[in-house]
C-alpha cells in the first residue's frame, strides 16, 4: 500500500505541476515552479509564495487540494491500520492462549468420561 | 459515508464562499474568490492570497477552519475504519477457521462417547 | 471526549492568542489579531497574514503549532475510534450469533448423552 | 512510541533548519529562521513568511514537507491505535465474561454426566 501510495502522489505532483504551467503560465512560469507548488499543495502546507490567480489555475488548484487531503487521509489510514492490526494481533494471541487452556480443560473432562466408560464396558464384559 | 461527506463539504464550500462575500466584500470581491478561499481553507492549505481582515470575515473564517479540520478528521476516519475492518475481517476469518477445527475435535470426542454408550446399551440389552 | 477536546482547544486558542499579544506586540497589536492567528495556527491553515517575527513570538508559535497538530491527531483519533468500534461491534455481534449456534449444537450433543445415560441407568435398575 | 516520535521530529526540525541555512543562505539568513521555517513546515502550517526560492532550498523543503506529512500520519496513528485498542480491550473483556459463562455451563453439563457415570459404576459394582 505505502510504496504504491507514494508513487501515485509523486506522479500526481509531476502531472499537476506540469498541467498548471500550461493553464496558468503567468503564475507558474517554469515547470520547477509548478512542481514546487504541487508539492506544497499536496502536503497541505500552502506557503502562498506561488498561487494560481486564473479561473483554470484555481480549478487545477482545487483538484490538487482535494488530492492532497485524500492522499494524507490514505497515508494516515495505512499507518493507523498497520498499528491497530499489530496491537489487535497481540491481543488476539493472548486471547487464543486463554481459549486453548479452556479447551484443553474441556477436552480433559471428556477424556475422563471416556476412561470411565471404558471401565464400565470392562465391568460389563467381565461379568458375562 | 464517503459520497455523503464529499457532498456536505462541497455544499459547505459553496455556502461559506458565498456568505463571506456578503460579510466582507473588500477582501472577497467576487463569488469565485469566496469559493476559492473556502476550498483553500477547508483543505487547511491556507495560501494566504485571500484572507479576511474584518471581524465578521474572521468569524466565518474560524467556522470554516473548524469545519475543515472536522471534515479531514471524518475523511481520515472513514478511510481508516475501512482499512482496519478489512484487516480485522481477514484476522477474524483465520480465527474462525482455527475455532472450527477445535470445535470439530470436541464434537468428535462427544460422538465417540455416544458410540461407546451405544455399545454399553447393546451389551445390557443382549444380556437380558 | 469530543466536547472536552473542543473546550481545551478553545481555551488554548484564547490563552495562546492573549499570551502572544503580550510577548510580541508589534506583530499582534490586538487581542482579536492574537486569537485569529491562534485559530489559523491550531487548524494548521497558516494563512501567513499575521506571523510572529520575534524570538519569543516564534516560541509561542512553535508551541501553538505543536498543540494544533496534537489536537488534530486527537480529534481524528476520537472520530476514527468511534467508527472502528461501531464496525467492530457489528462484526462481533455476527460472530457471537455464529458461536451461539455452535455452542447450542455442543450442548445438544451433551444432552443426548445424558438421555442415553438415563436409559442405561433405568435398564440397570430394571434388572435388579 | 510517542516520546520517540517527538524526539525524531525535534531532531529533524533542528537538522533540516540547519541544512537549509547552508543550502539557501539568502532565504534563510540565520539558524533561528531555519528552525522556525522547519517547525512551520513540519506542522504543515506553512505561513509563507520564509520560503526557499532556490532549487536546493526547494529540494530540502520538499523533503521536510514529506517528513511533516509522515510525522503527522504516525502521530495520528499512535493516538488512534491507543484509543481503538482501549475500546477493543473493553469489548473483549465483555466478550470474555460472556464466554466464561457459556464455558461454565458446558463444564457443568460434563460434570453432571460424570456424576451419572459414577452412579452407574456403583450400581454395576453393587450387583457383582
Amino acid at each position: 500500500m505505502f510504496p504504491y501510495l507514494a508513487l501515485v502522489t509523486l506522479a500526481l505532483g509531476l502531472v499537476g505541476g506540469f498541467v498548471v504551467t500550461l493553464v496558468d503560465r503567468r503564475d507558474f512560469p517554469t515547470f520547477g515552479d509548478g512542481v514546487w507548488w504541487a508539492i506544497v499543495t499536496l502536503g497541505t502546507v500552502g506557503y502562498g509564495d506561488i498561487v494560481p490567480h486564473t479561473a483554470w489555475g484555481r480549478v487545477i488548484g482545487s483538484l490538487m487540494i482535494g488530492f492532497g487531503v485524500t492522499f494524507i487521509a490514505f497515508l494516515t489510514a495505512t499507518v493507523t491500520s498497520e498499528f491497530v492490526s499489530a496491537e489487535e494481533q497481540r491481543a488476539r494471541e493472548r486471547e487464543r492462549r486463554r481459549e486453548e487452556v479452556t479447551e484443553e480443560e474441556t477436552r480433559e473432562l471428556l477424556r475422563a468420561l471416556k476412561t470411565q466408560l471404558d471401565a464400565i464396558e470392562a465391568k460389563l464384559d467381565g461379568r458375562t
